[in-house]
């Protein structure tokens, strides 16, 4: 039994708003349950430093968490001085994601930085960062299109999603929401394209090793939370 | 004629939203016009170090902007390794304001961190801090109260709020927003107390020197505009 | 009756002692009584990144207290990392007060930094610096004018000096020393040009919060002071 | 066909040169062909400070790489004031490896840190400082054992090692070497068990994204790999 | 000839001022020519964490230079966030000179910091902080006799005083200048007790590598210069 | 009797192996006795920024300690955020020494850095670094020769080599080990050409001052041992 009551294959309600930011090029609020985060896309008419002249563009992101979006305040990134380990790790993440169904050359000498913002943590903020940062950055390329600067499906070669599985009391179930992040035995992410190709896959052991077939479980179990996903994100577009 | 259209004594729609975290023991979205904070309270059960044994709790603040709350990107702050002399002088400013309605020995040997996390910015963020983060804190002393931990009304003394003024044009108008205030010839920033005692003033002539009378002129306008946040802050609490 | 036993508008005595510094193009050792100041500008032939083809320059300052110029010793903050919230908010108003009265277009493409470093402190060290550094500017300006950059009446729009005044002891006063300034009720800044133009106003309610008649007690307080501290820079010129 | 030569399966030479520090508890100099790690394992006689009463251990890891470890001198992250994400990434993925096999609770109130210093990179450093960043684990605890201070077999649950497989030019491969990484299609890290359980899976699409049936044959090709590994961990410890 | 006209065994004129600082328990403004170096020792009630319950106190110091001490504005070091390589190589330096003459056990269980401030540079700011530093430390701890802590014979073994000297323009001269010192061929620093033992010598070939003799002349120079030196810190104690 | 049994004119085991590294330019491990030093050499095409457009090249260094090279482990520099002051002391003392022997006009515009890593650590990592630099170095030179860039006899203008000693239990002694530097009266470090020219001289009284005939003892040690070293040097070359 899930502590949300919910069942092992059924995700949280999510919810994708766009368009909340009067500056952004594109924007999307993001609810996986009661994880939330901002997401938004910044355009800027010039690419790294290393890609000038190279006739392609770029797609970068930056992940953040208010002080207060956790249950207890952790301590504010700026003030520290520095971003953490984890926070890096998921901010790469993040930006590989996207870029995997980005064509950097019809992007043209470009960057666009995805910052995922998240103002209510529970479980699962890289996923939902995401899932809901692909729609930010669609909106920037349609944002782009009005201006005639590229063609969205030049650009933008499938959808991408992400999902959290993992083994909660000898159960896998898909969408871990904190209580069951906290005390699973095994957690992996899962990041796929609306074909169903895998973008990436991360599982770690937090208590025993797991074994092949737990994994192939908590990848069918993501192949569909991603797959009605995507249809969510279509919806949220179309 | 302001850009936007407002009479010269006229502030921008101003509105709370409490209880928008389900971690913080206090919280409130506020919005004056298209510039929104998310303030929350973070209640710590001991002092900061130099409190010890004092008998006497603290209150103070954090600010933030998320990068793309303003019109161009702004460097991430824990990205850039530091937080910049603009955001260390206003959460100064904000925990000034709101220690001046606190009692300290009534609230004991805590501490409230008040973070106030600009989601979009359009001028006048830091007044919106001080006006919302007083609602944040109130309500994290309700969520004290209720568990026979202090009194509301011994240890919050008083409302405070706060509104900036300016002189844009050649008028003096109240509550810039971005347009205004980055072409504003004098700027200033008032704090007051419910009971219409100032609390801070900043003014700074951004171009000309002002003159006295339009100092009085601008102290005025905040005057009516603070006793109206203040209704409005009965108004939300009530 | 006030420690020092200074009358109420009585300022401490205050000095100016110009050209101390072999190297720099414009020096002025200022003393508020025990508080002393080190200022010093120094001309770079190129302004900030930003003004590049602007045709305007840029003045600009830098603040820091020997780490013994306290009762007790500060920890220094270069070997601290960083500069405090307190340092930054002193060097942005010193370079906003003296930008007040520059022509930057005048100036043309250069940047001139005025560092005040507080030799010893015993209150008002932002107020001397912005006095102080005042005389700095003026003769690097000369030093500029002896080599046909500049004319200094151009670039020179009018004096600007600054005094802080409070409510000690249920008294208003002026120019606080470090006695005062640690337990007054209210302490406010005002920087003032040699026309009497207001351009900075900084008013802190540090117990109780102020009226508007105590408010307007201080600026009349603080506009004869700044009189005599602008006859005072005058005598030093001359 | 590989750069080097290599058939699909075939691993580079591994060897293991223990007690290569003369100060360290345990300490291992680790190669997979041209990709040298010096791994030492450090005693401290407290835990980290948020297991202080809790009768557990900790196991952590430090990575980092000399600055011509590489083709190109990357910059010495010393000088550059903090380690990159990818430093930080990889140094909390090889302590979570490594906690994986040990028991906390038999280690006590104890902390030992892998350094995993990389002498030279060919590719697949993480990997290698895993596997021999196990022995040095193992050694450590063995200085240990001989001074009566824990048993190994109680703290050291089983062996764990590491290998990296990718699809390169169409084809499974495993081990990849610099040239093979830096233009692999897919690349995985795998930690495991030497009972074949599943520590750590992380796989990346750098190209294309991948299918289940190739995440299948890179386990497969890790699978054997990882067994290879472990038995040469155990002729070394023999 | 020397760019300023003295002999080759000719020390600039070297001068102190005790007692400059209001708050410091010793302090001395010492000036070599044209290099002015402020001298503060500060008093602290506990010794170093290393050092607690060992019955032994320590020296330390800490060196600084305004940012235009130099011909070229330097970039303040607590705006760059740390303290540069030559900065902690000479407050090092500092610390060690003055400890070889102070009985750290008779000192007891404190620790007394000299903060070497540099007010205008003009080469020898190193020699000049170790002369006057001397002098603030002796009158601190003639603050400290005064008030029965110690007593100011058994703590301070000796006398200690430091001077530069070097090969210019193919001459063996003494206390170097600006000028002299950036194009001289060898430049050494001696650091010797009033007895005349060397606490510390640290020669450099800033061309052409130097010979025994050189170093011999060199040495000899110094002798003569520091007890010169020790004589008038001995008029100024006196 | 010194604790290794050595005679107090006598080094330790000194061996040099080159071309240790696969990538770099030239390559060195170094060992004086359990002193081990990894020393690199890296190319780059271009000089440092100041020497844009002056015919030169620069030579420079940078020292690293692992963290476990020493007796108890050091906290990495690369996770404490900054390069302590010791390691920036002998960085810098490379870089002069090895400059000390090189034509900096023949080099042409162009940067090697010297990377010295102290894989291990028993005293006299800076003698060493210096000492096996020298050779990476060379290599490097020869490399470029090899390729028509440089004559190595053009640039390398001498040997360079450097060496500790000390008094230790009342006895001048040469090449201390770290027993006998963590308890030496007097400690120096001495950097010498081929031809016996003094490049740097660093003598420190640990405890008592020392005396000139003692000064000259040690340097005749030095002399000794470095004309050794530049013997081993040159068979290690040849």
């Amino acid at each position: 039994m899930r502590p949300s009551g919910r069942k092992t294959d059924q995700m949280r309600k999510v919810s994708f708003e766009r368009n909340v930011s009067k500056h952004a090029e594109g924007s999307c609020l993001v609810k996986f349950g009661d994880t939330h985060v901002l997401c938004t896309a910044s355009l800027e008419e010039k690419p790294p430093a290393w890609l000038r002249n190279s006739g392609k563009g770029w797609v970068t992101a930056e992940y953040g968490m208010l002080p207060r979006a956790t249950g207890d305040r952790m301590r504010r990134e700026a003030a520290a001085g520095k971003q953490g380990g984890r926070t890096q790790e998921i901010q790469r993440l993040i930006g590989r994601s996207l870029r995997a169904v980005v064509d950097l050359q019809a992007l043209g000498e470009r960057q666009i930085t995805i910052d995922c913002d998240v103002i209510q943590a529970d479980g699962g903020t890289r996923t939902a960062s995401i899932t809901g940062g692909f729609l930010a950055l669609h909106d920037c390329l349609k944002w782009m299109e009005a201006r005639s600067m590229v063609k969205v499906e030049k650009v933008l070669k499938d959808h991408v999603a992400a999902i959290s599985c993992g083994i909660f009391a000898g159960q896998p179930v898909i969408d871990l929401d904190y209580l069951e992040d906290s005390s699973a035995e095994t957690d992996a992410n899962f990041v796929m394209t609306g074909k169903g190709g895998i973008v990436e896959i991360q599982g770690t052991a937090e208590a025993e090793p797991f074994s092949q077939d737990e994994l192939m479980t908590l990848l069918g179990l993501a192949r569909n939370g991603i797959a009605e996903l995507v249809e969510l994100q279509k919806q949220a577009i179309a």
